[in-house]
């Protein structure tokens, strides 16, 4: 970690729906087409460039998540959605989750370039592994790959991705009119790939993108999670409750990353945060209890239930969690979110009711509620003390929540000199200090002439 | 077929890089990116609207297809180039080509469901099956998957697709703030599909769109083609180079719509036409002859050879085709396509130096060059006489050929009351004049209430 006057904090607007709040969509403002209205998503788009966030992120699972009775539930796909967010928005960055387990290199290879050249190098790939059996269900297998072998495919995954976006070369069209040539067909590789989960041949069908390969970007905080991340991510999504845990992970995914021989600036760690943010600390303590009140604790309860692998009746909403949980070992997904959680119950003795409500909010991300100064300064705090290079911001409610964030926080930040007051630079790479990857394949010994 | 002064023709614009001719980004004014750029599109789409047609149409398959070096290659995925070509129009249908053989029915009907919302019902799917080899190369396989199996899967595909797009009930939403209760449960269906190819437990998580399901096209004419088209396909886009042809194809195909008990005037069949426009004839023919004389013959050859399973030793540029050519039987790919060039290269007795002329502008449409009125009576005479709904506009050079079409051709379908003035609709199955799909779940009693 670098520090001084020079090191900026990265901030980007996490979107979903109208907020991350699961009752959000009660209160009366709520649009409850939201989850499916573009109108929406655009608004919050501009919004977020307003406030020169460095991206928007979009969240996914390729599956119903849940019973769709209680909150709003579905969503776009989101390299479509963040296509139609490219339509309306210049600079800022486009972060789209797709999951490794239910796609083929290729076609998500090819979808990421292509969402590259449509933004101008905006792109951004969130890089998941999909936990949970019900979307195994939608891709004809009959339960959920081990957690150690998504990681293994999501790796080899990585490695065919890599190769179909160099497969190009960037200086591969050369345009000649005059002698019919258009591109050098020496500098287009077949990549003929063969490895444990994939064969794949190549090359990409779309040319060498604007950034070369979408920013990637890693969620996954286990130990498997945090080893991919430390070969592959160049921003770690991660839930921290406490300064400790957050400045423990932050020195242990930078450790991983240099012990494997990049440079540890090269990865910028953000944690989620829900800022519930009112002119008033009393006002925004309101806010949040208000949301609180409109969770559904039998609904909640069960969900919490779903995580420990326990029948709901086995949770007491008025009692504190049971000692017979399950070990991480034996979780299959969300290995971290669920450690997190137990944590945090058994460390401040909460109820189940009350752990449902501190859950609210941001599902294990922190939650905090206060005045613009307040949460520039819990930011700050977590940036200055090695926990954090930005967050990722979650409003509880949005679109207000949002627009309360850029409004009010951002310029508390760019006063102090800590975030950006206007887009200097074009690419999400260039936002986050990144290089554009070198192209892996040396010019013309594998090219396409030679192999045909 | 009905006839008389209601029916009314249906235009879509094939939209292809530079333009459909082989040889259109060696003409001075072409821009050689145009492949990969979004802008380039965009001015495509808006002079498309100008135009009241009735889609946008993009070609795919995923892979690079033959060499990347004579012309330009590889191009931007369909569904996220026509969602940002959503965000610039607001009436004109987007139809993207997307393959059953290459992709998973949860992830491709969720991005069609996607498109559809965020284009306010506009979305179509061109569903192919996917002719060569080198496209299951990238997908883990030795081989291009036998024809017939190929169709068997699209059919499972379309009957999963169909069930997802079904899985929410359109009055699903019931967003009770009050009560909490956001969907009503019970009108969300798991689908339990276990099939031969395929097996998904759904709901999809995109509630029901605009229209339903995309509106579904097809573009195979071989026997598996045109039995899959009968069953499945709301338009047909075919080659075909004479009205014999054209009405025989026409006759054939809405007969096995009727014998499968389907209204054959719920099937629009659209050939794809090249037209050549300029303001005399003599030009016109010039500009065709102008792009015929770019094309590099050698690399023609070989690429006709390769359709025709031979050495391109075995052709030569002088010469008519050789006797000892295979069978329809014998192809695995493009089945139709390859006897419609053996046929029209026999019936004109053509060398192949000639038969690659006529290929080139359209790869097998039918080429038109003329003037204007000549342009709208050859497409009048083929809708008048039992051949064609409407056509696939092909232009040889984009965007030129497109705004000929659009400002000099369509005034004349319009003077003659065959084709729309303004847009009438808000659908591109209401553009088509066809009905939004019936849910084909009842409601209540198999919803995901009870299977939870």
């Amino acid at each position: 970690m670098t520090s001084g006057t020079s090191r900026r904090l990265h901030l980007n607007a996490f979107l979903m729906s109208v907020g991350h709040h699961e009752a959000a969509w009660r209160l009366p403002q709520s649009n409850p087409l939201a989850h499916i209205d573009v109108e929406h998503y655009r608004n919050l788009a501009r919004i977020a460039e307003r406030g020169k966030l460095d991206s928007l992120f979009l969240a996914d699972s390729p599956v119903q998540m849940g019973s769709p009775g209680r909150r709003p539930s579905g969503r776009l796909e989101p390299t479509l959605l963040l296509t139609a967010l490219a339509a309306v928005t210049d600079h800022i960055g486009l972060i789209a989750t797709a999951s490794t387990s239910y796609n083929e290199p290729y076609n998500l290879a090819r979808r990421f370039a292509s969402l590259d050249h449509i933004s101008g190098g905006r792109a951004g790939w969130n890089i998941v592994t999909t936990a949970g059996v019900e979307a195994a269900l939608n891709f004809g297998l009959d339960d959920l790959p081990a957690h150690r072998d998504r990681y293994e495919r999501a790796a080899e995954f990585l490695e065919v991705s890599t190769k179909l976006w160099d497969s190009w070369a960037d200086n591969a069209i050369v345009a000649d009119k005059e002698r019919g040539v258009h591109a050098d067909a020496d500098r287009v590789q077949v990549i003929d790939h063969v490895g444990k989960y994939f064969k794949v041949r190549g090359p990409l069908n779309v040319p060498r993108s604007p950034q070369a390969y979408p920013l990637l970007v890693q969620a996954g905080s286990s130990e498997d999670g945090r080893n991919f991340a430390a070969r592959w991510a160049e921003a770690v999504f991660t839930a921290q409750q406490t300064l400790e845990e957050g400045k423990a992970f932050y020195a242990d995914l930078k450790d991983r990353v240099a012990r494997g021989g990049r440079d540890p600036d090269t990865v910028k760690i953000l944690p989620g945060i829900v800022p519930v943010i009112a002119d008033t600390e009393r006002e925004a303590h309101e806010l949040d209890a208000e949301l609180n009140r409109l969770i559904i604790p039998e609904y909640a309860k069960r969900q919490l239930a779903e995580r420990f692998r326990l029948s709901p009746d086995e949770l007491d909403l008025d009692s504190e969690l049971p000692e017979n949980l399950p070990t991480e070992d034996e979780i299959e997904g969300a290995k971290s979110r669920f450690t997190l959680i137990v944590a945090l119950a058994r460390r401040e003795r909460l109820t189940v009711r009350q752990l449902i409500g501190r859950l609210g909010g941001g599902r294990g991300h922190r939650t905090f509620a206060g005045t613009p100064v307040q949460v520039a300064d819990a930011i700050q705090y977590w940036f200055d003390n090695g926990a954090a290079d930005g967050f990722n911001i979650m409003p509880a409610v949005l679109p207000s929540g949002l627009e309360s964030f850029v409004d009010k926080v951002v310029p508390i930040l760019q006063e102090r000199g800590l975030f950006r007051t206007e887009y200097e630079t074009t690419t999400l790479r260039q936002h986050y200090g990144l290089a554009r990857p070198a192209n892996q394949f040396a010019t013309g010994d594998r090219g396409l002439a030679a192999a045909l």
